[in-house]
């Protein structure tokens, strides 16, 4: 199959990598050019634009990091949008905005092009794994070419419906709620801590409990020895994403009291220093840090 | 091996069933006799007082619903605690406050007797099963015998250290997190289900990918539903839970604001009219509601 | 002085009204014409557009609903900047976002026209009396020009800077500060009326001794008595008040949780029903109703 | 008349100097004796007990620091209750709990006793200069011969109703209600500060508008220049009666969401090292540290 894939980033060369090793023909584009050569090296060819990479492609995949970047690559100057053509399906695997992604369905609609929204849960280690969770939304004709791509990339492919959008929601619908596991570790080990009992041992004892799942196996031990650094997933786009959650719930009318909690977290910690080099768990030091337990005052 | 067991609600008279019947001589006590004669059918002998039970027993085990109920059978008048023989080990499973189990703790090391606390994780089915996860602390002499007779109980027992005190609150703590999940939930399908999403198959998705464990499992489908009847852990019980945390949480200056909200839920619940005959996951119903998709006011 | 009136709602009726009553020749404009009508009567000219009512004149206000009004007013087709002259003041009394507020303020800059920013605080029955309190912020010489008439409009005209946008900022401020009093009036009084104190009576007791100031008075009694029609300030503005402060403070790093926790009490009235046709204090109805204690539910 | 005064700190000190000064025979008592010199140098009597102080009186005042010290004074073994003479009035000015003066008023209403309760609003200086606003609750009797003497202390005094302990919730109510100001000055001045706006100019420009009350003008300037030392009323105390008021909230039914918040802030600052040094205003410093304003680390 000819593909054109748009983002070069940990998570996007990884899927890229995947495709290329699948033995499709894959157009990578990076808008940072040195990303792509590794790419090229392991047999992909390098596009000089998205529209390039789009060209005659069966399926085009982007991975970016956010709505400006999203709108750049699809509708810019040489956007995918300029090349697709049509039968073609864009493959949109980048958490963006509900209203980016339904912005983006009505111009593709209109202008009768392909769309899927496919966002997925994992970090780069489980997408060069095969390992991701994908939530895919679109059309049925869509879907039918984009699914069996998509279960070769990740260990299983929720279908959300027929509205891309809704793919997006449910994607920030789950980071929300890695967000609250990562609040309640927070307050659980500063309650432990202050009661002696040391956090990582409440973080084996639960986790070989009822909590004996991936989140807080992975963020537990994380919070309890208060290492937030090298960032897995980093601060500022653990911020957007409840950004991003807030948005939509307050365009559909829904307070969401623990997600704002949450993002007063992300706040805080920002205006204390902390950015791009600590990975977003660290929202769970406010809770420790309020009762008296951080290692290091949080911009520090 | 002769033991006692207090309190035969559905849970401890699981418990107290599987000891019959892994043969060991077991003498049960309730206040409301009635529950006790299935036991004896069982095989279990019916003792008059806690004190009778505990009377001669190497092990007592007690599984009532709050402290004034543990205090009542523990140091009332005709009290465990007045019949105990130097060198049995009381083995407590119900969950109580951290004060109650430091108080019971000491005036035990005073009088030379032994004490574990252990309060279990999970519903009457996992009893019944076998299936608990329990948590244990204690001396080490007492937590020698105790917990070769816990790992026939449940399937896995982990050891929180020599302070009794720590496995309550370590209880304390697990129920402080479902009751997270269950508020994550909530906020969760309130969006979900504004946005067009039905939120049982949001929850679907979700368990099928990174929230695949028993808690969301568990919860998910009853607050996607809205079914919160009947109880498998009643709406009062979690209450009071909720408190103990939050009392805990006071007297080691902890905040929890993550706890104070789920307590806010808990009291507008009450006030709404909400009782006994509710599960605990009705929590999910303030979200829900706040955002206009209650099926029902809360209190009908 | 020549005067330019752009918006003629309650509010800005009363204010233009009051320039005419002080011997100014005041040009008019309203989107809907029959508004204009009355204050033709009162001895007022009706423009037949905002680049009308400013062409020639020392001073133009505006006083509009939110920034899509200001905009268009200002910098639309037929917009005041079209027509305003070199040396002339346009002066907004409207709340808008900080954000329109700098937008405006560049603008007018580089093309080298006058600009206060002068908020107001006041009902339209403090507006025609004359009682306002007035922020104002712009360059000196601009405010050499504005202040003065603005004295004649209100009861003090407070100075708070150079820069336009934080006359804006210091308004959305006075709104929070007076949603919390909201908030707290309406959890005093759940207390109180559970307690068997007649909500009523606690307003009149408290607003006797320490809380004897006019947002207290206003609101007590409403909020008491749950009276939240007529619409003084209606819900839809305070909650794009409300809305406008949390993005002002997300966009400097600052973390409000009680405007938070206003926010999301906006959110669930509007979710339950409640609109334009409700005084915003019904916040408080929210702390009511989950005491069990309103009156009614909320959307009815 | 003939007067017990028992309690003597900053608030008694200067009220039974005042009865003094009113030509009353006071009788003083305090557990520390030095301070009871100063009232005998003008003009007391100083009693050796609570008992000796109340022998004979035909009121009784009390302004002790806590439902313990209250209950020693009244119940304990040379406590007032047990000389108190039938006719005689006790009237309690302290802040204690709902409970407490629940069980107070039961027990004294079984053994024929007077007692009112009259907790006041204003700090020391406001005692001295008979300014203080006073909530006064009991049975009519005893109001009759309590409020006459009550309305010389203050500059008004204010019936709540026959039952005392509702004086007691409406003092709590109050403080409450400071509390929220001292929390929404906070938030109020984090943005200001952030966005260039000198906090304390902010205080101005709000005080000289609509927020011209006396908890603004005091509260205000100490929030701005953080100057949290020395107490006016002191952290503890301040975190105390916040306690109390969301413990008689919990037994009445009701959740108090910003209540609960300014109950974190105050575990959050007692963990962090403040104590009785601060003034309760101090908890407006977490929004400021959240916004990364705080002059120096809380705790130093």
């Amino acid at each position: 199959m000819k593909i054109g894939f748009i983002g070069l980033g940990s998570m996007g060369a990884a899927i890229a990598a995947n495709l290329v090793e699948s033995g499709h023909e894959v157009h990578v584009f990076n808008r940072t050019p040195a990303r792509a050569e590794r790419l090229r090296e392991a047999g992909a060819r390098v596009a000089t634009s998205p529209a390039a990479a789009a060209r005659s492609a069966d399926v085009v995949f982007t991975m970016v990091s956010d709505d400006a970047a999203h709108t750049a690559v699809t509708f810019g100057e040489a956007g995918i949008a300029t090349t697709l053509k049509p039968g073609a399906v864009h493959v949109s695997m980048s958490t963006i905005s509900v209203a980016a992604a339904q912005d983006h369905a009505t111009k593709y609609r209109e202008a009768g092009l392909g769309f899927v929204s496919a966002p997925v849960f994992g970090r780069p280690d489980a997408a060069a794994a095969r390992k991701l969770f994908i939530m895919a939304a679109g059309a049925d004709e869509h879907l039918k070419i984009a699914v069996p791509l998509l279960e070769t990339l990740g260990q299983s492919v929720g279908i959300v419906g027929a509205d891309p959008s809704q793919a997006s929601l449910v994607k920030l619908i789950g980071n929300f709620m890695l967000s609250a596991i990562i609040e309640t570790l927070g307050e659980a080990c500063a309650v432990a801590g202050k009661a002696g009992i040391d956090p990582m041992h409440l973080v084996e004892l639960l986790t070989s409990a009822t909590f004996n799942a991936p989140p807080y196996k992975i963020y537990g031990p994380l919070i309890a020895s208060q290492r937030f650094q090298p960032a897995g997933f980093a601060l500022p786009l653990g911020q957007k994403d409840n950004r991003l959650m807030l948005e939509a719930a307050e365009s559909l009318g829904v307070p969401l009291p623990l997600a704002s909690l949450v993002h007063d977290r992300f706040l805080r910690l920002r205006s204390e220093g902390l950015g791009a080099e600590s990975d977003w768990s660290a929202v769970a030091l406010c809770a420790l840090s309020d009762a008296g337990l951080s290692k290091q005052p949080p911009g520090k």
